[in-house]
C-alpha cells in the first residue's frame, strides 16, 4: 500500500521502518523535504520524503505523526483535497506546559482527533497508537502479557482498515480496543500523562497500558 | 483503626462495607447525618454516621469519597485541625460537563488532590483507587490476571500506610503502582475519561486498567 507519513521525527521512522519491512511504499511528508534530516534515514530505508503535499496526494492511507498542537497546520499544509476521502491515522498527542508542568493540550475544548475530524471532515480520522512508545506500537510483542492499543473514530470501516493494519504490526483481536467515536480520543490523549508518570516511575518506556477485564 | 469516611454515597458504603469487615470501626461524616438515606446502612454494618466534622475528629485515617469539585469543601467542612498529621486517602474524581461531554475538572489548572494537598498542608493526602469501580477497589481478585492501582502523594510514610491498607483489600506489592508526588494525580484524575469510555464499550465496570512491562 502507499502510505503518507507526515511528519519526520521519531515515531514517523519507527512506524515508517515497520511499514517498509511489511513491504509498503513509504513516503515522509516534509515541510523543508530538501534539507530534512530524515532525508538520508528515507534513502537507507528505501523509503522516499516529499512535501507533506505530495507525500498526502499521492498516498492511499496517511499517518499524522506531527505534535498534536501542529497537527492542524501540517494537515492544512498537506491539503484537504489530498486527505479527501482517506484514511488517516493520527497518533499524535497535544502536549503543552501549564506553570511548568506537562498537561494535555485539548484543541476547541477536545481533542486534536476532533480538531482534525472537524476541519477535514471527508478525511476518515483514526485515533489510535498514541497512549505508548513509538518502539511498542510496531512490535507489541516486546512487553510481555496483555496490553493494549486503543482505537477511537467515526467512521467504522476506517477503524476495521486501521485494526488490520495493527494486526500486521504484531496486535491480535483481543489487544485492540475500539472506544468509540473521535470524541473518545480525549481519552487516550489525557492518558499521556499517565505515560509520563509511569515513564518517569519506571525510567523506560518498555510499558504498556492494559484493560484486565472480568 | 478508627476511619473517617467522608461522604455516604456508593463508594463510602463499598469502600465502609470492607473497612467493617476488615474490623476497623467505620464513621460516615454526612453533612446531614439525622436524615442521611445511609443511617439505616451504617446501622446494618455496625458503623457509626456523624457530621463531616466529628467523623474528621474521630478518625486515625480519613477517606474522602465526596465529588471532585465539592470535595475542597467538604474537607473545609470537616475543619482543618481535624484532618492535621492525618492521612487522607482520597478516591475523589473531578468531572464536569464541557458542551454536553464529561470533561475532567482540574481544581486550580491542577488535580484535586493538589488542590486538598494545597488547602490542607498539614493533612496527608494519598491519591488512590479512583481509576476503577468502588466493587474493584475492594475487591481486585474479581477480575482477573494483572490489573494495577495507582498511588500519588508528597508523603512517602503515608503512601506506604496506604498501600498496607490497600494490601488489606486484596493488592499485592506487584499489583501497586507509585506515581510519584501529588501533580501526579492529574494521570489518574485524567484516566477516569478512559473509564468511562471502557464503560461504554464494554457495558460493565468490571475491568480495571493495568500496565504491561517488559
Amino acid at each position: 500500500m502507499k502510505i503518507g507519513i507526515l511528519g519526520t521525527g521519531n515515531v514517523a521512522k519507527v512506524v515508517g521502518a515497520k511499514l517498509r519491512s511489511l513491504g509498503h511504499e513509504v513516503t515522509l511528508g516534509s515541510r523543508d523535504p530538501e534539507n530534512s534530516p530524515a532525508k538520508e534515514w528515507a534513502a537507507r530505508h528505501g523509503a522516499e520524503i516529499s512535501t507533506l503535499a505530495q507525500a498526502a496526494a499521492a498516498a492511499e492511507l496517511v499517518v499524522n505523526t506531527a505534535p498534536g498542537l501542529a497537527s492542524l497546520d501540517v494537515l492544512t499544509t498537506a491539503g484537504t483535497d489530498n486527505l479527501d476521502g482517506k484514511v488517516v491515522v493520527d497518533v499524535s498527542n497535544g502536549i503543552e506546559s501549564r506553570n511548568g508542568v506537562v498537561a494535555v493540550a485539548t484543541p476547541d475544548g477536545g481533542s486534536v482527533a476532533e480538531q482534525l475530524q472537524k476541519a477535514f471532515p471527508r478525511a476518515r480520522i483514526v485515533k489510535t497508537l498514541n497512549t505508548m512508545a513509538a518502539q511498542v506500537m510496531v512490535d507489541p510483542g516486546r512487553i510481555p502479557g496483555h496490553h493494549t492499543v486503543f482505537l477511537n473514530g467515526d467512521d467504522a470501516a476506517a477503524k476495521a482498515e486501521v485494526a488490520e493494519l495493527l494486526k500486521s504490526f504484531g496486535w491480535t483481536e483481543a489487544q485492540i480496543v475500539d472506544l468509540g467515536d473521535v470524541v473518545g480520543a480525549r481519552a487516550t490523549e489525557a492518558a499521556l500523562l499517565l505515560f509520563i508518570r509511569l515513564f518517569n516511575a519506571f525510567q523506560t518506556p518498555e510499558f504498556n497500558l492494559s484493560v484486565a477485564k472480568a
